[in-house]
């Protein structure tokens, strides 16, 4: 773990929201509670004169207002987002970038149109392989000036529940989660959700953009090409039981009965069961997980008794899901800093 | 500046919200975007049996639920609200708490009941000389086990616009704004508007909890007494122009005309002037106000028409209020690194 953070990371941080992990209580993140991380910068969006692009490979291009997205069948879906730099601040050595801990989460319901649905209307050409999401976000980044664009195999971007959203929980998009509108699509990483979207595009090449090139991909050098990340790996975090003690955070329990709540989630498959440690990972048990609601992409709520004796105690959880896909003690190194799930640990003292 | 910002200081900074100064844009701050310190944790709240009490020497002892406060007369009040710490970070030698850089500010529009109202119905005796506020948020600081909870002298705690408020931005308070009730003091540093209100007492000593008698003093040393904070010093803060680099923050602006822009604000008095530098403080040019709106507690917006030209600038803001209080270019030093309202400096690349 980093002994010292340095100035550009906070700057960075002081700009990031983490969810504070108590707020794992809700099922659906309140708003101001989800996690955010703006790339460059908030942009202003005049919403009378923003339009939705939707042009390339296509027979009919598209250019939408907030009104015709509106007046469009509505799709509702509760997501689980998640930052793919989540954890990256335990990993070590240090990766210099977003320093996250692992608040990098939330879990929202998003209201929008369905992007299946407008790219039938669009007719996509039979040319097409992959579609372009650019936002209205400027920065410059790899001494290339750039708004923020990522792209999705042309499968992907089809898949059920993929989102083009204009609401959260139930009120317009707020600025900060990409006014006027916003790509969600489920069991991603958030680093594929643009935020801010501005144009869409059909292409017949994969798009080797930045953040495509190299950002958010899985690899041990600079040279390397690597693996692209796209969805969120499996992942059980707690609410850290107790009150704590400022300014260090440490938690400190009562004796006696103390149920142990947190959420799971898996961009891979549905989550299979979650088990807590009081042990620091010598011994597990199994959790109870608490029924399916909210659909396949939200999280999932489990709950463990525990029996706090006197003394200190390390607190882990790990979920595993359907396809097998289980959280590690440790999770490998990476240039990037991502994805990295290893089993959280909470130190106690029970007194 | 510090070079290293500890781990302790990330994992607090990674729960704090801080305003993007970008949203300086708006007259009244987007709920989400609103600076955000949650002292402890942010407590689970039931509003079915949540009261308010109103006790100690008072007449008439009240009991209220949130439908009983939101059936009275409502009062709305624009304010601006900032952190005590903002701008610690930029002070030297270095100071560990809260890790803000200037982010720790908003402008919102809170709804509630005047306090004195209140007071005036639960029947103040003669004997009270201060009002004391208790959250319900619980925490272990200086190896106290405590409720966060600070006190108001009665004159101010009967001061025009001071509210009890339920209502943010037209939406009940969130969680994180201290859901379902809060203090709100208009012009003074936030610390003072307590969240999560569950009593308030009237006492007839000084109440010298641990929040008031060691946090939020400006003094030299351990053993000093110190001066309490209370208003908020006069600042001025400007949206960095152009556009970031990633990682760095550093500010890339394109030759010609720029609009500067940003707000300023003083717990003691009117906005008087603003004034901007384009050369790190050598000289100084008065920006354009503009005119006032919601009242004595919001923010004044200002703009000041920038011909950039190519090369490296260092840009500057500085305010003044109506009673004569100005920004100094450097802060005084203290031990809780609090009231560092020292002139913003931007540092661009006009190319």
């Amino acid at each position: 773990m980093a002994d010292g953070i340095s100035l550009e990371e906070l700057q960075l941080a002081a700009r990031n929201h983490g969810m504070p992990l108590e707020a794992l209580r809700w099922d659906v993140t309140p708003v101001g509670l989800h996690y955010l991380l703006t790339h460059y910068d908030i942009p202003a969006v005049d919403p009378a004169t923003w339009r939705l692009e939707i042009d390339g490979l296509v027979d009919r291009p598209l250019s939408l207002s907030l009104d015709d997205l509106r007046s469009r069948p509505a799709l509702e879906v509760v997501a689980t987002m998640e930052c793919a730099g989540n954890g990256r601040v335990l990993i070590e050595p240090h990766v210099f970038s977003q320093p996250w801990l692992l608040e990098a989460v939330g879990n929202a319901r998003w209201k929008g149109v369905a992007l299946a649905s407008l790219l039938e209307e669009a007719g996509v050409l039979a040319s097409a392989i992959e579609v372009l999401f650019e936002g209205l976000d400027r920065g410059c980044e790899g001494e290339e000036e750039q708004v923020y664009a990522r792209s999705l195999p042309l499968a992907d971007a089809l898949g059920e529940d993929v989102l083009l959203a204009y609401e959260l929980n139930g009120v317009p998009l707020p600025p900060q989660h990409g006014y006027p509108l916003r790509l969600l699509v489920p069991g991603w990483y958030g680093m594929t959700s643009v935020k801010w979207l501005a144009r869409i595009s059909l292409l017949d090449t994969a798009f080797d953009g930045y953040q495509m090139r190299h950002s958010y991909r899985l690899r041990q050098e600079e040279d390397e090409v690597g693996e692209a990340l796209s969805r969120m790996q499996v992942r059980a975090l707690m609410v850290p039981p107790g009150i704590p003690e400022f300014p260090s955070r440490a938690r400190i329990v009562p004796v006696g009965e103390c149920v142990l709540e947190g959420r799971a989630w898996s961009g891979e498959a549905q989550i299979a069961d979650v088990e807590v440690s009081t042990d620091g990972g010598e011994t597990w048990a199994e959790a109870e997980l608490a029924p399916r609601s909210d659909g396949r992409w939200a999280w999932r709520g489990w709950q463990f008794l525990w029996n706090a004796e006197p003394g200190e105690h390390e607190l882990c959880c790990r979920a595993r899901d359907e396809a097998g896909n289980e959280q590690p003690l440790e999770a490998p190194w990476n240039l990037g800093g991502y994805a990295n799930n290893a089993v959280q640990r909470v130190s106690v003292t029970v007194s």
